[in-house]
């Protein structure tokens, strides 16, 4: 018997109704001769109530509270869910994070799931069960206390189970119908990709674009699970979403697979520091230890024992860097001459797997930039991606212009 | 160190606000001294709400998803009252059924509890735990499902807890301040008791005054739990509430503690009843397995082989009562000429551990109903009580009455 996948996220189990539509969508794959398991999100909403309440109770809570407060919308769903594939006469029930066990180790809110015995559920689809239905985003520690796996942890639960269970393939639904080139808000010509590498979709969804929870897919790329991204409001057909696989499952492809951006970055630069070996462990560990999400980082040519070191990270994280990098002045643990912040920049990349067999893509974004007159500020480049970072004001016209310039709007 | 469980039902954790105030009468028992488990509902409408759920998504729903959804409510109270307490530099965690365990049978929706091994929390209270948060109504069943104890179920959760724990006493934090003597709505005279006896408490709970669950009481009886009824919204001082006690602790009483009525009562006679050996149990057996809830039951003296016999219920219940032995006349297990029901009756009860060694209560009982001119329908006895039906619409009249004849509102 073939083991299928199939995760909704809040959106698509908001409502009693909005449960049954996606029970009918899980009825069909029972019907052509799948076992199935589906993975649970909260009802929309649920959760931020929840956080909300532990906050107001609490400003520094105890995470392991957090976890027992936070992973209790999972349950009443994944009851509900069971309750609805029963009433389509589908053998089915809920499994709690504890019941199945999904173990994880002990880091409370954002738990790293370690094995998911299957001998409980493998016990019961024996005896008939055709549906297990899991409460996503939960698990537990060593100590036996509820965990979470962090926001948006559903998916990654999901794609553990996928792994464990070796499923033919997990499908995620949710509310957009598949991985565009680009976000369809920015240009019309976006177009949504039949198939995308991991290692693609890995750099798309840690660039911001929000389908899939990066972790999800690191985990899915270790253990070659095919993870489908589709939308639960669409009608259904085989095609439907993007399907996130191997490179070699894809026989055609463009050389760049998407643009992605990101809005809210900063551009921080330290002017006239004081060159010495470990000046860059000086610089980025107290970054670091603030919780400073460092992205880029460039040096410049030093001179007369001084260098000028430009960083990124998110806006809202400037104020901490600041203080970061003041402090550890005060101790003397570094020295410079000026910290420059500008504030007022976004992050733009072309991501494609192709970019390893094709040279040029470099040169080719960088004219589509300058033919626009984008002034690009900082440059970083990996073997997959190349991003830029240029002023805000320009962040729509360029990833307009290289969807143009790369033509993803043909496929490939 | 001694041990105090304390239980606060939905209306007392109903916000934020009001679980901190529960929070702050745990901190004062901390602070006396003792280690305290308390036991939470969930926020009042919480449970309701996930009821009114699942019966919308299957109305003859699988009890074992009914338990995994309804029993969220009490994981969320737990949490945020352990937060809330830790707040208070209170060293305090929350307990989810599965995590003590509370070991129940597999009568999901009603689960007895069969067991609560101390040993996990014991270690935690070792390790410097002041305060173990439980969420009442669940356990988990020989399978590892989680189970339901049925309504008013954290009462039960509490004395179970006080038992296998031996705690010093059982506070039972409510929205009524105590047990009255009767319903101060029909009397303003009615009284708050200090002390009650387990047995007394038992009839009065069975019989209407909806303060504690049955089973609670019948557990703390039989474990020998001092229960101490109390209202969360009075200020607090030593002798609040009523405590639920054994007969030898209560000095003085009087030998009447309270009247309980019961409103839609409904009285049925069947006439003519063909008279054998048996024909009890071919009327009440069928009753029974419909459903029927038969309390009161008196048989008139027989003549010419037939008798008349009458028995009082729940008013919903007369038409599956009728269905009952209609079919049950059909099958020719009984034969009768008629089926009377009174559905405008009301039970009213005196009950009280005096009347074992004090003859007359029930002269006395008549004489003070006969003054005012009420007229009794049927009387049944017990040890400790005295029940008569009458008209409806003399049940404010005759509790009035019977506690005027009883001098309830003065202490014994």
């Amino acid at each position: 018997m073939s083991l299928l996948v199939m995760k909704f996220g809040g959106t698509s189990v908001a409502t009693l109704d909005r449960i049954r539509r996606a029970a009918k969508r899980v009825g069909r794959e029972v019907a052509n001769g799948h076992d199935v398991i589906v993975i649970v999100s909260a009802m929309a909403g649920k959760t931020n109530e929840l956080v909300g309440w532990v906050n107001e109770t609490s400003p520094f809570y105890d995470a392991r509270e957090y976890d027992a407060v936070t992973s209790s919308g999972e349950n009443v769903t994944a009851g509900l869910m069971a309750l609805t594939l029963q009433e389509m006469d589908i053998p089915a029930r809920s499994w709690q994070g504890w019941q199945v066990p999904l173990k994880t180790n002990g880091a409370h809110g954002a738990a790293r799931i370690e094995e998911i015995p299957t001998g409980n559920m493998r016990a019961k689809f024996d005896e008939g069960m055709r549906v297990g239905v899991v409460a996503g985003f939960q698990g537990i520690s060593p100590e036996g206390r509820i965990t979470t796996l962090g926001r948006g942890g559903s998916d990654t639960t999901a794609v553990a189970f996928a792994a464990a269970f070796d499923a033919v393939r997990c499908d995620i639904y949710t509310d957009v119908d598949g991985v565009y080139t680009t976000d369809p808000r920015i240009t019309s010509k976006a177009r949504k990709l039949d198939r995308i590498a991991y290692e693609e979709m890995l750099e798309l969804a840690s660039l911001g674009a929000k389908v899939l929870q990066t972790r999800s897919v690191e985990l899915a790329m270790r253990y070659g699970v095919k993870l489908r991204v589709l939308s639960s409001f669409d009608e259904y057909d085989e095609t439907a979403g993007t399907l996130v696989c191997a490179e070699e499952e894809i026989m055609e492809s463009n050389v760049v697979a998407g643009v992605a951006y990101s809005r809210d970055e900063a551009k921080m630069t330290l002017l006239r520091v004081a060159d010495r070996p470990g000046i860059a462990a000086a610089i980025f560990g107290p970054l670091s230890q603030a919780g400073v999400n460092v992205d880029m980082i460039v040096q410049n040519i030093s001179e007369e024992g001084h260098t000028d070191m430009t960083f990124s990270c998110p806006v809202a994280e400037v104020p901490r860097a600041r203080k970061a990098l003041d402090a550890a002045r005060e101790a003397k643990e570094i020295d410079f001459a000026d910290l420059v912040a500008d504030t007022e920049v976004a992050k733009i990349s072309v991501v494609g797997i192709g970019m390893r067999s094709h040279a040029g893509v470099a040169a080719k974004m960088f004219e589509a930039l300058s033919d626009d007159n984008v002034n690009i500020k900082v440059i970083t480049t990996s073997e997959i991606k190349i991003s830029v970072l240029v002023d805000r004001k320009y962040m729509e016209l360029a990833v307009q212009a290289l969807h143009d310039a790369f033509e993803l709007e043909k496929a490939g």
